[in-house]
């Protein structure tokens, strides 16, 4: 009844547990503080919500624009980055583009490739060395990636390689602030995606933008529908944008945390720690499956990635707020 | 740069105006009580923000299925129906796929099919008669359809003669609550799908849902991205679904509205107005530009079809409050 393509896919899915100390999906371990949230009630309650959103988020962009140096022109909004992702996919890739992911990653592009009727073409990874592979590359063929990579922590160690093979690449830096990276300069050729659900602590609101030229702006708009954000999300993103102290004091919190993690994880011999510059640090263990059930059992919920290609074994955790990281580091070091 | 169908679109725009009256966009004239507002803050400041929101929105998805009769499986939510649209239009139409709809319609639908690589069968249809006609289809067609019809308002006899062609069906509802349709029998060829966009006055919340079998839920929400709604939208919606009277208040005066405007712009006679089910009237105009120049000169923004397929010189007015509706008459009665 659905196409083949679609028919032979799984659906995404997570695993849903109830846990005290939630450390599955990179997300901030910090609310946003009450005033934040009635700031943002007094802002949207003044709005008439029969109406629709403004069609292209047009403030936000503006504030994406004087922030990061851009025009509007250059960014789009959508309802978190993955919608983003997916329109851009849906812009370049059609049936037969080779698209090239590195492997392990987010397996988002992989689904999106497929349903694109694009072929994915992987670029295998080895997480221990914490820098991404650069492929072969053709003007025809696309590149999607993640840097830092999710769910491995490694970083690109330079965008011009992989400009120069003439590719379109489709850089996600959704953990990039906790890189401390930088929006590369502007390409026709080149979009990067960024996400209000990790370093702004946003998940719950689903705000993600992209930045490119704005003649591919121009393209990627045509595919992506209209009204991505709702009057409280687009809201909410325009009043974190005011506050970036927040997220700058999340964020330098985050890496001395994780380099705290990973000093004390690299003391456990059964346990190999990949380095990582994003919110969260994959590991090898010797049986994955009886740990995360321990840690489990303790409240403590992290990410089975074990069935990721060349990920057997591996566990994935994220940076948490201090006393749950000191539990989960109390809690491996006995059960690993 | 981007695929040869993709470099071949127009991007999908709205003629933005300020105006006073804002009769283009098919919106409740009422925004929500402030007492609804307050309850929805007071439900979602207590959330963590930081945390994604429920993968598929079960909640919502379970008090829809409680509304409807319907399982929670049964279901699946979008960020606006359009999402979900596009998901479907992705399950079910790659290459060569054959879909037919009607002209004039959404133009939305045509859209997102061309993204897919499907080919667009066009069906004629004649706004006059008010009734949508039926297509002739195979079982490898896929149908798009929208009744009531935007922008013409003419609604569909009977769903029977589409489903006999063994086609899958895309049923867009976005409109039926103003024809006091209810939602069809479930089957594994046809999805329908609704909206809290119109009848229920939440357009700025961005949120709709599908229904269709669990067998055909399952295969779209392999194609449809995760967290679709926020953790403020999904709420708005839980709680619009315990305040039905709301709703059912606002059909009621639509209704009676849209009858009282269409018997006195009958009376216009200039004027060719078109049976319509809906929240909006089309109508048929000696010149259609002037008259939509002059309206707005008064302050009242309606919305320029005439460039549609088979709809020179026509105009759409959303039905507003019965003042705006008066304000509306006045001056058309005086212009055209």
């Amino acid at each position: 009844m659905s196409r083949a393509v679609v028919a032979a896919m799984v659906a995404y899915t997570l695993e849903l547990r109830e846990a005290g100390m939630k450390l599955n999906q990179n997300e901030s371990p910090f609310d946003v503080p009450a005033d934040f949230k009635r700031a943002l009630f007094d802002r949207v309650a003044e709005r008439p919500w029969n109406r629709y959103p403004d069609f292209e988020s047009t403030p936000l962009r503006e504030a994406l624009a004087r922030e990061y140096g851009l025009a509007p022109e250059n960014i789009l909004t959508g309802n978190g980055s993955n919608e983003l992702l997916a329109a851009a996919i849906g812009t370049f890739v059609g049936p037969g583009t080779e698209v090239i992911v590195p492997r392990p990653t987010f397996t988002l592009y992989e689904k999106l490739v497929t349903v694109a009727g694009g072929t994915v073409i992987p670029l295998e990874l080895d997480p221990r060395s914490g820098i991404l592979p650069v492929p072969k590359a053709t003007p025809n063929s696309v590149i999607i990636l993640c840097s830092p990579n999710n769910p491995t922590g490694g970083v690109l160690a330079s965008l011009e390689p992989l400009l120069e093979t003439g590719a379109i690449v489709l850089y996600d830096r959704a953990y990039g602030d906790f890189a401390f990276d930088s929006l590369p300069p502007l390409n026709d050729r080149l979009v990067v995606f960024s996400t209000f659900s990790k370093a702004w602590g946003l998940a719950g609101l689903r705000v993600g933008w992209l930045a490119t030229t704005a003649t591919t702006a121009r393209e990627i708009r045509k595919v992506k529908l209209p009204y991505s954000l709702n009057i409280v999300s687009e809201t909410a993103a325009v009043l974190a944008l005011e506050r970036r102290d927040v997220r700058d004091r999340f964020v330098t919190l985050v890496a001395s945390e994780r380099e705290r993690m990973a000093a004390m994880m690299r003391q456990i011999e059964s346990i190999e720690v990949f380095p990582s510059q994003a919110n969260f640090i994959a590991f090898r263990t010797r049986a994955s499956r009886p740990i995360f059930e321990a840690l489990c059992a303790r409240g403590i919920l992290i990410r089975d990635i074990s069935s990721y290609p060349g990920l057997t074994n591996c566990l994935r955790v994220s940076v948490g707020s201090p006393a749950e990281n000191d539990a989960f580091l109390a809690a491996l070091e006995e059960i690993a």
